[in-house]
């Protein structure tokens, strides 16, 4: 049965004000502009294209015919804790009711979205009223970061273009236009993440950030052997799976060693497998493979011993191998709980294991993910929701536990507020919090 | 504690017509003749084997003897659920009491169970009793379905021997037989496979099914490359591994070509290692890999876009990755909780990740598996506790939950229905429900 | 919220007599001289390492010293279970209350440690106190067990020298040294562990033990290859990954003889990954791989038909599969819960699986694993709370649930004492109990 305590914890928990470490909102909007935005969100789209195939298509151009496109499609996922989140939007920020929520409605939700939203004081009046201090954002090493709020803002760099990339020719040359000149040989390279370190902590730098393919493997890797692989990839040869493999390997430690250098964390994201699931909408394609093993990153944890790795993982059955990782590696830091994971289910078990067994100045409580500032809310309570669970059952089990002194409700509050705040501001490095 | 509505709910849920969508009935007979049916179900003669080792070994040719030899071993097993499905069965049906089971008292079991079972009107009035209204079967392509009421039974067909054992000298003429002339080449097979959709189509066909290998992999093969290894089958060669994964490829393609040509859907059973404990009773040899991974389904699933695949994972770590994949992917459909993940604590996880992140409309809750008629009810009656559980905990967390809508008991009500009933009933086509 | 029942539960299981079936306790002194033994102990110097990173270097060989310098990091952990079993500790044997775990307090817990600890009657005060009646051992080949009190200590033979070993020169030579001649061949091999068996048999042998890696392999292997493999390590080569597959795989059927021959368990541990952790404190480098499958014991299990074989496996991915394996194979006990897996989240899940679905004749319910007796009360109390709440769940759930009878406290108890000191009595063999 629900208790009073979780109830009583949240109400104080939720009122902590928010950093939320790890977001995809651009930095240049931060808020949606209609409920077509915040509906355009994948997992709206790809739970009403699992729900009602459509072959993954829908007019993401135009934010009113993908309202009236995925509101009848609603009906299909009101059990599920994304439609929890949408209509904590819809309540909190649009006032319009959950029971309002019926097709021949969408057009009234559609406009009032509009009127909402499209005003001027909208996102400091968004921001003010959910308490959110802090974001940290996703950037590709080529995004225009001039004028960036540092305040309120962390850029976090994403590595994959350098690290899983280099044989797009795409990719390949916006690294050379980055860097002035062509990426040719290994040291370009280097030379390509320095520039962009450099850029990055210029305008207050969160971290480096990957979302890492299942079974990535890390070890000393030769330069030579990577300007082989560099070699073959300019000529336009298709790599092979050895190939991509030893120049992960020698780009993932060239990572570390600018992490290294300019003293960031670097936020690793294990084990996705993109581009699965080929009929999906865009950002709805990808899984996760419960075959994944952390035994691949021990050469990085050990060599870069001086890096913090915030570690987030995908598949549930990486949760107690964080957890271990985090409890006798000084250098691994479980970081909140993500994507496919991000849900009541396995947010609860995780959260049990950390607190139970990783010493509590190295849990970062959670990220949102979210694409556009409105998200972080609904998602921030859904955690706060289990995480309170969590701490009312351990101050009543303290109460008759054999082992345990009794856990105040200032003791939780303690904890969580470590977890929310203090760890994120200490392990990153945040400036003012 | 206990959570009364809980109680209310499955009380209600309990209620429900049931629609069974995967057992290995016989439907000729489709009860149990007497209790020594119900103890050779491999679950008691497994587990007492286990308990008390006899190599194996019961006289399953002798019910009467089997009863007198597993009734003093159960002593061993009253801590299990499966002993809990046999006090059901022997309660409700038997009107034997419990804690009548004691060693001395086999006999009068046995022919208490033998007035009852062997009763004209038994199977009828267990039906009634039990509100089952459809039961799907296992079928063998060379099944006798002549006389089949497909008002209350559906035939499945079970697709192991076109794909897994065609190196079988004794299966491959079985299918020979059954299509006329022997399998010589790969259109031979694809012609088996017709014939036998054709023939089950016209009994109203239920579905394809396969249990199938752990780490099992899918993708275009070539049929020049099926065709040699069917030559070296006929041939009497021994297969090596690459030969069977060639053949399972490129022979599940030609399934999944016959589902989508007869519109039937293809229910994956996925993870089971045959044969590995050598001194079990006869099905109690099996188990399972914690190792396995479903990426080795993305070939089938991105190609048979218009075929349906109700799945069900026997490891506990491939649930996650059922439900993510069900999640995103319009043509994965959860299905039931198989053998070793048939219990309440795997059941509970698993039922929660899916009403929290699988569209409502998508999520078949629950199959028994059972061989006899008799064992439905019971199996059942455990998986509707749980799923009631599981809405008893929803309710209440709606009430003060920071992102929920009150989820009502009459909510409740309809996604339990709809899991149970409606779903079936729309992902697999039943006529009449 | 805490359930009642619970606490009765509890209260009743805590005042059975201790069995503890897998310690590391030295039997020439067996507890601790001070508090900063009871602090070597690596939880809390690799959790406080991870806390606050010290290069994995304490002052191991001063007591006093360590002790004044973890004090202070201790406030990092205080969440932790491990935490919690060092304030019981402290409150129940030192009579030191929690709050005065003060960094500024540590001469004075260290001076009334060495005071309490000191005194020539605290073994046996401290046994009876905890009710500790049976204490396993783990001994190598060579340890010295003339005096040991084979009334309260059963010694183990750990086989990792036998099997994994055997290319490290100081192991092998040591080998030699027990048996008289080096080992050359493999026939003095098997004269080594046939020599040791003896020595263990002689002093109340309780079994053999294997902390065996992640993904062991067992197979038949010819006993010229095992000699080859000899030759190469004996001649100083360096094993490959085969050399030592094929060695572990024939010394392990070897060891499986000596079981055979002496009538001893086999107790498997499977899933360590060794020393991964390069700057952990000593014992506090190892983890394991959530990537394990226990098909690799398949032959043993066979082969080894009359041998007993009670298994801890140390990745939660292992839990499922180790249920099943002792739910179907006659000669697999799971045992306890080890290591990363000894938290209360796992251990709830695993015992929920194994009382639904185990013979009940069959659990191991827990070991300590301690390295002094002094942790052997506040690990089986952490157990012991697990095991009472989901014994109340159960007994309040029979009340309700449909397929169950009445599961009384006397039940429950009977369970209880049925896991935790019958089982092991019965499956190990252990006189007197």
């Amino acid at each position: 049965m629900t208790n009073p305590l979780t109830t009583e914890l949240f109400r104080r928990i939720d009122a902590l004000p928010i950093v939320d470490i790890h977001t995809h909102v651009e930095w240049k909007t931060g808020t949606a502009a209609s409920i077509g935005d915040i509906l355009s969100y994948h997992y709206y789209t790809e739970l009403t294209n699992s729900a009602e195939f459509q072959e993954g298509k829908f007019p993401f151009g135009d934010p009113e015919a993908l309202t009236r496109q995925i509101l009848p499609k609603l009906r299909f996922i009101t059990n599920t804790v994304q439609y929890d989140w949408l209509m904590t939007i819809s309540r909190e920020y649009l006032g319009i009711a959950p029971s309002q929520w019926r097709p021949e409605n969408w057009k009234a939700i559609y406009d009032r979205s509009v009127e909402i939203m499209g005003r001027r004081e909208w996102r400091q009046e968004m921001v003010e009223k959910s308490r959110i201090v802090r974001v940290f954002l996703t950037n590709q090493y080529s995004d225009d970061l001039e004028g960036l709020d540092q305040s309120f803002y962390s850029p976090c760099l994403r590595t994959e273009p350098f690290i899983l990339w280099i044989d797009r020719p795409q990719e390949r040359e916006g690294l050379g236009r980055f860097l002035g000149h062509p990426i040719r040989t290994t040291d370009d390279l280097v030379a390509a993440i320095d520039k962009t370190f450099q850029k990055f902590v210029r305008h207050g730098m969160g971290y480096a950030a990957m979302s890492i393919p299942s079974n990535f493997q890390t070890y000393e890797a030769a330069a030579e052997d990577a300007q082989r692989v560099l070699d073959k990839a300019v000529s336009g040869t298709a790599l092979d799976a050895c190939d991509r493999e030893v120049w992960g390997a020698w780009a993932m430690d060239r990572m570390c060693d600018a992490c290294r250098k300019y003293e960031r964390p670097f936020h690793l994201m294990i084990g996705v497998n993109r581009d699965v699931y080929q009929h999906g909408v865009p950002m709805g394609q990808d899984l996760f493979d419960s075959v994944n093993s952390m035994a691949g990153y021990e050469h990085i944890l050990n060599k870069y011993v001086d890096v913090k790795f915030p570690t987030a993982v995908l598949a549930d059955t990486s949760g107690l191998e964080l957890t271990a990782a985090a409890w006798i590696r000084h250098n691994v830091y479980p970081s909140g709980h993500w994507w496919y994971s991000n849900q009541p289910t396995d947010i609860a078990r995780e959260v049990r294991r950390r607190i139970n067994a990783v010493p509590q100045n190295k849990i970062i409580g959670y990220f949102s993910d979210a694409y556009y500032l409105e998200f972080i809310l609904p998602k921030f309570r859904m955690y706060k929701y289990e995480l309170a669970d969590a701490l009312a059952e351990r101050m009543e089990r303290s109460l008759v536990h054999p082992n345990m002194e009794p856990f105040s409700l200032d003791d939780a509050m303690a904890l969580a507020e470590q977890m929310l705040i203090k760890n994120p501001a200490e392990i990153i490095g945040i400036p003012g919090l």
